[in-house]
């Protein structure tokens, strides 16, 4: 079995990556410290559980003291009212200190549950069971948030898991689309810390057709391991923890002003990329292969232009709004060379001047 | 000035005393490494507001970037639906990471507004400004929580504040039903453990009329002193933080079967005070100062015996709901001798027939 080590100031954990472990969750935790758990409550969204939650259940030597917290797909979930719901549903079914939350889904309920777990009686233990890529990203580093209208993620906590349990194969039934809103914080972790990495994924990833087990398997271990090198050395982000923010600036003013849902997050994220090594490139007078970065992007279906319709100006005013800025200019995560992230504060114009341009020419052309 | 210095595992504050203090809470806070906030939000109740709120904003140099909300006095802000109203407004100020929230008020605000505190943008700084006698015991120690219909604090985190600033002076416009339910906590701070301290009181205290900040202030920083010694050694109450559960786990049982609000939070703790040394009397056999402590107490009048009307059965199922149970059996705080706390995992028996005798006969007649 493929582990990373998580090592935090609060918590210590592992994150187990396999094939088939959906079948085994109650052995894993058993093994993990939570053989004392008095109850567990599954919380999942309508996709994952018509999916996999049979399996899941099925891994349980008794069904008493197992409950299951169903709640619709998508990002809409990670609302107040939904946090309250089921803060009274456990409530209700009785968790107590001893009770054990697992988050079986993508990012959205691995948020939301782990927002659950952080404040129900203070904090019980919860165990993030990821069935996206993208969660690969969310699941590791105990950031837990829920939305409010146009503030993505601004309540939240840092909330460790006890435990990551991967299992590979549930991620064959994701939707391509999905696949490519992952993908981008994969290829985020080779820009901002490991160069062999993202070498390493130019080379294999032509599509998301091919990915066998094994394949998954090792890209997982590679990027998760990434995370945790960041996380570990600075777990609640006054340092290099924001460096995970790159691409993610201009990303979210994309998502903020397109409205959240027109692109993946991932799509939004990998604009965002491109965005930061032109800017890079600017700031640090160096050349990256950004045009070689697009092509290899767009084979894969990413559209790597600021999508039509939003203007320049916009984007700069939401970038502003976003939590990363501090003191009017905003805090940027650049790459002095692939491989390798800096953090720079950038003023507007420098700003606004590549916005005009990449929204007029695109990030393809003639540039420099 | 007297200073009570907070250390817990996840960060060490100051408790400050005085007369006075609410006109310079600017002052203080920017003295403790806050002279980067970038705003302040006030959050008070509507009695504290028009009582103080002339003064605590008169300390501030600029008014602008000093936000003032005001919710609802009583236990009933403690939910969901402020909470968010809160969360919402912060939003709409722009309060960013650099933002201080100052909770004006009794235990209420307090752990509302740190509550907010702990989780806006995943948590940003806050002080407290105790303005209850409860509140010494609350506004240190870095439990915040909301409450859920008939499930108190049932959701919160542990989050400690930059500081607390106690200016006794706000204390005197407190009605007697408010010095009662605060003052049960320093009695219990004495019980559990601080003898001379609770001779102390037994000798000084006969009446809530009499109290000048110096006698205050003396009071206040030997009561807190007991509860810095108890958090310092436990933050996150996995062992003698449950100490300060003493006379609590009746007392919550019959705040709750009584309803809110019936009976003030220090006078049901104070029949679960005598309750538990009637207990501790028999799992012992030994002899303590019960009736001594009911003369005294009820010459403050506090009503000592359980509220008519409420059974045995229904106090124990209530006590069994409350969180301080395992496996079955409730967790009791009970003294080995007054000032010595130690806890005692108690069958329904026992509390069954104790809770019969002290509603039949009360606590005070013929025991043993
Ligand atoms: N906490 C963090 O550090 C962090 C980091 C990045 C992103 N996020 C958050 O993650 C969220 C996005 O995560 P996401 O992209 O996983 O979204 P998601 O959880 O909504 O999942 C995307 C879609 O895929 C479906 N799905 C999930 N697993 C599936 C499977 N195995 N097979 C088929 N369909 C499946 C879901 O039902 C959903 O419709 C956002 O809310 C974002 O804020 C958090
Ligand atoms: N966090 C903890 O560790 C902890 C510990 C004990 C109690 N608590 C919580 O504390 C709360 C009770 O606190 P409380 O008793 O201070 O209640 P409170 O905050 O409701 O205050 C009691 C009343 O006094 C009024 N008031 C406050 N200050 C005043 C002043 N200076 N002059 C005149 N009136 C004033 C308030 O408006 C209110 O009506 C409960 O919710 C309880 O759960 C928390």
């Amino acid at each position: 079995m493929s582990v990373v080590h998580i090592s935090t100031k609060s918590k210590s954990y592992e994150v187990r990556i396999e094939p088939g472990l959906r079948h085994t969750l109650y052995n894993l935790m058993h093994a993990h410290k939570m053989s004392d758990a008095s109850s567990f409550l599954i919380i999942t969204d309508e996709h994952v559980h018509d999916l996999y939650i049979d399996d899941v259940l099925a891994g349980f030597p008794k069904q008493d003291h197992v409950y299951v917290e169903k709640v619709a797909s998508g990002e809409s979930s990670k609302s107040f009212e939904v946090y309250q719901k089921l803060q009274e549903r456990a409530l209700e079914i009785g968790l107590d200190r001893k009770s054990v939350i697992i988050a079986l889904g993508g990012g959205v309920i691995g948020d939301l549950a782990g927002f659950v777990a952080a404040t129900y009686m203070r904090g019980v233990r919860f165990v993030q069971v990821p069935t996206t890529l993208l969660a690969h990203d969310s699941s590791v580093g105990g950031k837990v948030a829920i939305n409010l209208p146009g503030a993505k993620n601004i309540v939240g906590a840092f909330f460790q898991p006890e435990l990551v349990i991967y299992d590979t194969e549930m991620l064959h039934s994701l939707p391509e689309r999905e696949w490519r809103s992952g993908f981008a914080e994969v290829v985020k972790h080779g820009f901002i810390r490991d160069r062999e990495f993202l070498d390493w994924l130019k080379g294999q990833v032509t599509s998301f057709e091919q990915f066998n087990d094994e394949f998954l398997k090792e890209m997982l271990v590679q990027s998760i391991g990434v995370k945790a090198d960041v996380v570990s050395a600075d777990e609640t982000e006054q340092g290099i923890r924001a460096y995970l923010n790159f691409g993610h600036t201009l990303g979210h003013a994309i998502e903020a002003e397109l409205g959240y849902g027109e692109l993946s997050h991932g799509e939004a994220v990998a604009v965002g990329m491109i965005f930061a090594l032109r800017l890079s490139e600017r700031v640090f007078q160096i050349e990256l292969p950004v045009k070689e970065t697009i092509t290899w992007l767009e084979t894969l279906g990413y559209s790597t232009n600021v999508p039509k319709g939003l203007s320049a100006e916009q984007l700069l005013a939401s970038m502003k709004k976003d939590k990363k800025t501090t003191g009017g200019l905003i805090r940027m995560v650049l790459v002095e060379e692939c491989g390798k992230a800096v953090l720079k504060d950038v003023a507007d114009e420098p700003l606004l001047d590549l916005l005009h341009k990449a929204i007029e020419e695109g990030f393809d052309d003639s540039w420099n």
